[in-house]
């Protein structure tokens, strides 16, 4: 039934094409990585990226590399395996191929999708240039860029309020990524860059989170985001509750604010915009499903949700096609309690585990239970020494949650072969309060960076 | 005489305006920082970069911010001294100030201009789109991109030609740049990819450096270029003597050999050109001195010498202005023997402190003889344990040329703070004959890559 496709050796044995290289993908490779199977994994970049620390890398905490890995190194010993870089532009599901931009298809008789999400601009697609999200390690170094070039800018700032402007940072949305954003650019401006400047006192920055909901990390506990603003609250960051961004532009924010003091009978329209003049704005609202979701439900004959997810069946198939997979934050997949996961890396790793599992099982002629989801908890630092922790239903946070915070992100680093210089580079963080990625790189020719 | 700006704060001391963060400037910022003046250092970039180590960059080996230190944060500690971010557009000098491109001016009493050199494509300025050279952190995560491009469009390649073409590797110029460079793609070539690919054997590679002169590393002693030579064929890269390349391409160079064999009587145009199919082109020959070089010298009423660098006199000013100094390979200082002093670090850094020390005398009254280079040497590295190295006279190769190499390059290290990462990063890859940071980063958007 498949089109035998000239670049894929010919093989008796049952293929299997991996698309993403992320946590879902690449633990879903390695985990087959002895089974009698053929593994292609595809992604267009040469690298796995520890996303989790991403935000480190765009505060200067961090070099990409420290926090990426090429897939060929980690694959390298999997005879089984073979990693191509490229783009997927489609599927032939009929035909059991994945099409790739240069015209080259891959065979698979099992198929794995997992190229999880971007952000979410909610319609506001030209946000997208004033308000970077953090998503690539060009993300990151072109906010790392934006945030440093905005403390350059507030020392050479002709007016009070041109310096205030640059010593202000937005930062839209209270989730995971915005706390840790915040709590990042609090040392910087705190520690870091002490006696640093000589115009501005870097410690005077203005640093805003904006939540729509009525906390910060709405996905924790109500103690734990109390926590979350506390620590922030140290760093010197502010946050801004029940607000919404309304209007971004180079100079600004627009917030409005749902009026929590409403009088009984006061007209629906006391919800107040505030102008917010910050020359620095950072997206960590919104996700939106990569756009290969739409395609591979499309091919199958399914549709996705609004936030273009694909609905899977609890064996991490597509209704009628068993032998395709969406594993990550690219499936919406119910836990135990009928509850949708959360798009966090212990879904997509569990997830690409469990669609290798079971196609190794089918292979010798086995099956398995559905997936399960076995939640380890959720976690998010908060600068130096404060983090905010559920582990097992514990609560845990300052810095107990950041001692866990650490050895855990450092147990998974190991097999990257992270470990030791990541280990090094925090210890001296750590010991100095330094950042020493602190380049400002990239130039004018780099469109995300405003003139 | 010098026009009061109203950026910079009335003073009553002797103002020092330093142009260039690289080794001479930084050296001269530092030694001024106990001196009874008022230093401002203004740069482009926000961080002097370690340029020998550059190459190790754009081969994978180290990250950016392994040989970048934050200029703010290493001059954070002395009061008397600003770092400006800004671009120098030109030189008042009857009034006494350094032009900016904001509009802002710096006023001194003293200057020092170091801002170095760049790449001659010897008025071929299209070749730089498809060889491009080494002197930038952007230049190196770009010529990193290509490299590891190559080896995957290699993989994908449909024709042995292609193949070919993408697994050949020309270094334009065979002085210490193209000596390490092909060293290091050759390291990666025979160790770090090794069982990386399925269609490919990575050691198959061709490595190429074309040089102009009858050897390598001319500025070395012959015997010395003989060990270069061997230790880069055992890396599987070759050496193409008294050959010039008179054209670039997309898809590969064109060199013109003198023949060497030429018989007596024999029409000159004996010279063969040969065509070589490679789509990695790396440009490593040619110096051409910043701009800022000529805008100083004819502020001065002098002019420069062809490669664009300025004359100065025994003490590093130039004629008629004992307050300018330009120091590094901006300027042509001669040595003992009046021959002109090589393009190196230690002539940038001798001269930056000489500088300083001279302005420092002054200040107090006194002055110093002339400036006098303290020759520490020559070293260069080809991979893995193996260097050549002149120090003090005596010549060294292979292992102990090697640990002479790294020794010296981790003490200057320290000061930056970068010693015990690069340190652990160096262990690691020499142990592991990893290199980490092999990531293809920036995208098509970048105007260095070819399409």
């Amino acid at each position: 039934m498949s089109a035998p496709d000239p670049a894929t050796p010919a093989s008796s044995r049952h293929r299997v094409v991996i698309v993403g290289g992320g946590f879902g993908g690449l633990q879903a490779a390695l985990r087959l990585g002895r089974a009698p199977v053929d593994v292609t994994l595809v992604d267009r970049r040469n690298f796995h990226l520890f996303q989790p620390l991403l935000y480190q890398v765009a505060t200067g905490g961090l070099s990409p590399a420290n926090i990426a890995s090429p897939l060929r190194g980690v694959l390298h010993r999997q005879k089984n395996t073979r990693v191509v870089l490229g783009e997927v532009t489609g599927f032939d599901v009929p035909g059991r191929r994945v099409l790739l931009a240069d015209g080259a298809a891959l065979a698979y008789d099992s198929l794995i999708v997992a190229t999880g999400s971007s952000h979410s601009y909610f319609g506001h697609a030209d946000w997208e240039r004033f308000a970077p999200g953090l998503k690539t390690v060009e993300d990151a170094t072109a906010m790392r860029r934006r945030i440093l070039v905005a403390f350059e800018e507030a020392e050479k700032a002709a007016t009070p309020e041109e310096r205030t402007a640059w010593l202000t940072f937005v930062l839209v949305g209270g989730g995971p990524t915005g706390v840790e954003l915040a709590g990042a650019i609090g040392e910087l401006a705190h520690w870091t860059f002490r006696d640093n400047f000589r115009a501005i006192d870097p410690a005077r920055a203005r640093i805003l989170v904006v939540e729509g909901n009525d906390r910060v990390l709405p996905a924790y506990p109500p103690d734990l985001s109390a926590k979350a603003v506390r620590s922030l609250e140290r760093l010197g960051a502010e946050v801004m509750t029940s607000a919404t961004v309304v209007d971004v532009r180079p100079d600004g924010v627009t917030v409005r604010r749902a009026d929590r003091h409403r009088e009984a009978g006061a007209p629906v329209d006391l919800a107040r915009d505030e102008r917010i003049a910050a020359r620095t704005v950072l997206w960590s609202a919104g996700v939106a499903a990569s756009p290969l979701g739409k395609r591979i439900a499309e091919a199958c004959g399914a549709s996705t949700d609004k936030a273009g997810r694909v609905p899977v069946q609890p064996d991490l198939t597509i209704p009628g096609h068993p032998e395709v997979f969406v594993v990550g934050d690219l499936a919406t997949v119910r836990g135990a309690d009928g509850q949708l996961l959360p798009g966090v890396a212990q879904v997509a790793i569990q997830g690409g585990r469990y669609a290798a599992r079971l196609i190794s099982a089918r292979v010798e002629g086995r099956t398995l239970p559905p997936f399960r989801y076995n939640d380890l908890g959720l976690m998010a630092t908060i600068g130096r020494a404060a983090a905010v922790a559920v582990i097992r239903g514990r609560h845990l946070w300052g810095y107990p949650a950041w001692l866990v915070w650490l050895f855990i992100h450092l147990t998974w680093l190991v097999q990257f072969e992270s470990k030791l210089l990541v280990l090094t580079q925090w210890a001296w963080n750590y010991i100095t309060r330094n950042r020493s990625d602190r380049l400002i790189t990239g130039g004018p020719g780099d469109e995300r960076i405003p003139a």
